[in-house]
């Protein structure tokens, strides 16, 4: 049995807040992680949780990401918003953006935000959240490192390319997907070479481009898709709307960037939103009941509504804390001065 | 061995212009559907080709679609035009809307253009194209009938709802995918059903919600969706946009008012438009030319850039002709006065 540790939600945001700032993120950048971290440790996505700082320091020690960046913010046009972030985390400039954003999408009913010279690692669905919130409806996409193969491919070429959609309901948590264009994580093939398990069918090839279920070989080959080459065109199409569109990096180029320091992507994220307000007026109620309808019928016939299960967790962490490894906890604590 | 017909593509439209003409259509609606379907035939998609003119004019016959209904623009909100087909096809709507909405895109760099009321038949690479050649990069996607089932459901609730997206590109073909988020077209349901030959699993479902690779059972039971939970969000993502978010009708409620008159959906169609010289301004060459390199990678790893053989058959097509089936050929002429 592993040993575990319990912290409230404000005991685990505030460990992290002192491992960030103990490690010389400026108080700004360290909130908006700490913030992250915590909420994704709070919803049950541990992979996007308290041991996330681990690699925060690291992407700081190795020189691959800004402790102090001041996010800056350009109205490219009418209806898009740039922020640069300076090479620090995404999450401040994002954080820093979100009021002239949403502004702009009220004012003309969709508008885009570009973030731009981010490195990134967070979750897409904490990006989305803040937007349904207000009403509005939202995708945002990012592309990561060079590790997944085109369909039809033997080579890494795309990121793990991960697209988030988000439906705002009324008086109920968001219909709300954030999904890899990967068959599965990296981390998941990390997790199989550690307990030696094969993977199943369909994960990834080998360095000769071969199908393989051996973990260590696809981490040297190229993971696949996932849906064939449906996947494999939305892991272009995110790399092409996140990467050149928006003037910042492929997964290729984001790799090449990092340089074998493991440090997480660096690149850019684009984020579109749109406001049912504008698309509606007088007949959004009329409307947002059809997708309800909809909703409803999913669930009565057994179909999960993307996100559910992250809020269900979210109620219980609320109520009782999070509850992490022992020896995460150890290394967290070992961070702050 | 199956006789066959040639055209060259202005016999073809021509021939396709007669047919709509003679059965009631007025010049406008029938000169934008010939123009569809002819492009289809010349691009190797018989499913959305001439042989389509048979369900145009079934779809008239049972009164579900409008044959002279002229469209209505609506400035909805500075990056929102509403196009209101008035329940014709979607075609007529797009084209009066085309000049506009980009004028919008240009203006604000991204917008949203809502199709209203319409029937719809087509093949949306065909709205994604006027958009790329105009350099912009485009998303559209529509609900259709209600076949399909949300991954863990039993009951048919999405359309097969395809999502199309294009990227100009300097002096070539755009990069465009247009795809079912359903495993394949109902079209190839109905093939198997009619050679009697088994499904590839994971094609649907039985009436009792069990997985079946009989044809005639799953076309009385439901489709599903590709790439398991992951196609499925992308489904009801495209129901949410292209339905409820632009006041339009969900999968089901077109199965619905169809009332088994077996005519193409309707409801609506979203376009998303951005304009990549607002967001790069002059850095526009140097970041198309990372894309061009990416997509240089995919073929060099012999992986296929989507719609290239679509741009295949099409030059085939521009200097050989069409061949058509030639039973197809002489039910089109009997539609022709």
């Amino acid at each position: 049995m592993t040993s575990t540790h319990v912290l409230s939600l404000e005991q685990a945001y505030q460990l992290a807040l002192r491992a960030l700032r103990s490690n010389g993120f400026n108080q700004a950048h360290a909130e908006a992680v700490a913030q992250n971290v915590t909420q994704g440790e709070r919803d049950g996505c541990a992979s996007h949780g308290l041991y996330r700082l681990l690699g925060c320091v690291r992407s700081l020690q190795a020189g691959k990401v800004s402790a102090d960046a001041i996010p800056r913010l350009f109205d490219q046009a009418p209806a898009i918003l740039r922020a640069d972030a300076g090479g620090a985390f995404s999450l401040l400039a994002y954080r820093t953006a979100l009021p002239a954003f949403i502004d702009k999408v009220r004012t003309n009913g969709i508008a885009a935000l570009a973030i731009n010279r981010c490195v990134h690692f967070s979750a897409l669905w904490a990006d989305i959240e803040p937007l349904t919130e207000q009403g509005l409806v939202a995708l945002a996409c990012t592309p990561s490192h060079a590790w997944v193969t085109p369909a039809g491919g033997s080579r890494p070429l795309f990121g793990t390319n991960p697209i988030a959609f988000g439906w705002p309901r009324p008086n109920r948590p968001p219909f709300l997907f954030d999904m890899a264009t990967s068959a599965t994580a990296r981390g998941e093939i990390e997790l199989h070479r550690r307990t030696g398990t094969p993977l199943p069918e369909g994960w990834g090839i080998d360095k000769a481009g071969n199908p393989s279920t051996d973990a260590a070989s696809v981490l040297e080959g190229a993971m696949l898709t996932f849906g064939g080459h449906k996947g494999s065109a939305l892991a272009a199409m995110v790399e092409l709307l996140a990467g050149p569109l928006i003037g910042d990096m492929t997964s290729k180029e984001s790799l090449a960037y990092d340089d074998g320091t493991g440090s997480s992507p660096y690149g850019g994220e684009l984020i579109i939103a749109l406001d049912p307000e504008r698309f509606l007026g007088a007949d959004r109620a009329k409307y947002f009941a059809s997708a309800e309808a909809m909703f409803a019928d999913m669930q009565a016939q057994g179909a999960r509504i993307p996100g559910e299960r992250r809020y269900r967790q979210r109620r219980q962490s609320e109520r009782d804390g999070v509850e992490i490894p022992r020896t995460l906890y150890d290394e967290i604590v070992a961070l702050c001065d």
